[in-house]
């Protein structure tokens, strides 16, 4: 686990949702609509104090649970309204939610679609209380990309389907460099990481032709000799998201590729007429894409998500793939990512 | 040429932007930063009666110069705002021009990134004056796409480069097909051809998620045996925008493409470091994506934008190209797209 003070140098100082944090359950009916909490209590446990569930809520964090008074009691900052729901936007209860959190002195993040600000009862509770209302999922204003070569290495974690892990890998790859005193910075592109990063660039809610373009300003050249560590979104072969996807790879002109996935996943997330690509022709189509802006990029391993399937199969998992591509695959969450960053700093030097 | 009843009829009449049309080219520096105003002129003339030109301007579309009030003297319901600047942006000589468009009761229709109604002056203008203000870069609110396959035959241009006649290419064919009574409508994705088609979504404008989802929007089943023809935007090769590129070919599900190449170009469009891809790869590459949400596309021809060429040249362009590829390649303008929709009715019946 990183050390609070090694993860709080992340935090942007001007952010204006200084941690320490309650996180915002509602009525999150299952563990997927609490995604956004659950990665930030994973990652950032050292930020996250509390949590609030409402009645009909059903999952939790193992936190302790918290009303808005207790939770500024307790010494929190900033409210995260960590759920997802369908459509990404907020219902009455979660406004009137936002509204006594930042009546009780907190300021207030959110990671859904929907801004806070477009609800007048929430600008006007902010206003009153002097508090700060952040989104997530609102996008900088970036110049669009140019594919121009930019100092630095970058890697870049790329998937066989959405939420398959690549938050995670690129986070445990971080960790693992700086358990070896590698310099690295992991950079955001979703709404969890930004939360977890303290800054980043939502690019699944950017302008589609700024799509490269917001990459190349969350990563721009970078002088000493330190790894960019690039959360990676959607894949090529989602037929929703695959823009996007593109646009990172060619935005982030990555040296090396992790290509996460899910064994045994039936189906494209959400499409039960898709399946998932072959393995290898996913690699393959990866490589060549980000050839356009980077002729060298090498793959590195491969992260496997292996949180349904007991040990032993994960173990055999793993060396199945392994056996298939020649690059080193592991779970970032049960197994580290030791054997893939040995790779990666021997194809690139320590 | 098409004619006027039938080019009408593709209007949408509830687009508060009725023609005819006064195109305001501003101080236009060049025939580029009127590529808007030049398109709409060039495909639907039956609808631009004048163009407004001020002081420093240095192009001309070849239409009468009136100034606002003869401009509504001689029935113009709807001033365009065709003119490119550098970002998108409105200078307060073109402010100042819209609002006396609208105060000599005009609508105002723009192109350019920035929205008319963030002046509050045109804003007011509009309001006093009872007219309508139109953004043709606003996206309309689409779901994401799904890749399920819908009713329909389609053709997508795609292309080797930004700004190598997509849309021209897309109308001739479109011009072709109605001469033979083929049903066939054009789709269009980019400001000129939502202008030409009083209709469409601005794909370089939506969210980035949504890339896809606006082309299923544009397009969705078809019951008819008609042809829906969808203007491509940008290139897989280009990299500031491939990932609209790629959204595009996974949203259109196309099942045949027509390839769109400049001869001669010396790089990619405003990317000196970037040469223009091998046209057997770039095919290739289009084929590959486009089969995710349609196994059975086909490429049925190469349009080419030989405008810097001579006749001969021109000629003996097509040809190589022809032997390349082995498909049909025609320049949309000056040669007509018969060739190619013979290809395009003998692969998939007329």
């Amino acid at each position: 686990m990183s050390r609070p003070d090694e993860a709080r140098a992340h935090f942007d100082p001007a952010a204006g949702w200084p941690p320490p944090f309650l996180l915002y359950l509602g009525n999150a009916h299952d563990d997927l609509a609490a995604k956004t909490a659950r990665g930030l209590a994973f990652w950032r446990p050292e930020w996250c104090v509390g949590q609030f569930r409402d009645a009909d809520c059903r999952t939790t964090l193992g936190l302790a649970d918290m009303d808005f008074a207790q939770a500024r009691a307790a010494g929190v900052n900033t409210m995260i309204v960590g759920v997802a729901n369908a459509g990404g936007r907020m219902d009455p209860r979660t406004v009137a939610h936002v509204v006594a959190a930042l009546d009780a002195g907190m300021n207030v993040a959110s990671g859904l679609h929907e801004r806070l600000g477009s609800h007048p009862e929430i600008t006007a509770a902010a206003q009153r209380n002097g508090r700060v209302l952040f989104d997530a999922r609102e996008p900088p204003r970036t110049p669009v990309g140019t594919g121009a070569r930019r100092a630095g290495r970058r890697l870049l974690t790329v998937g066989t389907d959405c939420s398959v892990g690549k938050m995670y890998t690129t986070l445990a790859l971080e960790r693992e460099l700086h358990r070896r005193g590698v310099r690295a910075d992991f950079r955001a592109t979703g709404q969890t990481g930004i939360f977890i990063a303290g800054r980043g660039v939502p690019i699944d809610a950017v302008v589609a032709d700024f799509i490269s373009g917001g990459v190349e300003w969350v990563s721009p050249a970078r002088l000493d000799d330190g790894w960019e560590l690039i959360e990676g979104q959607g894949s090529l072969y989602h037929p929703s998201y695959a823009g996007v996807s593109l646009g990172l790879l060619h935005g982030a002109q990555p040296d090396a590729l992790v290509l996460c996935h899910e064994p045994g996943r039936p189906h494209m997330r959400a499409l039960p007429h898709f399946p998932l690509p072959d393995l290898r022709e996913c690699l393959e189509a990866n490589l060549r894409a980000a050839r356009l802006t980077n002729p060298d990029v090498q793959a590195v391993g491969v992260a496997l998500n292996t949180s349904r399937l007991a040990p032993a199969a994960a173990g055999r998992a793993c060396r199945e793939v392994e056996d298939l591509l020649g690059l080193p695959a592991q779970d970032p969450v049960t197994m580290g990512m030791d054997r893939i960053v040995d790779r990666l700093l021997s194809c690139f030097g320590g």
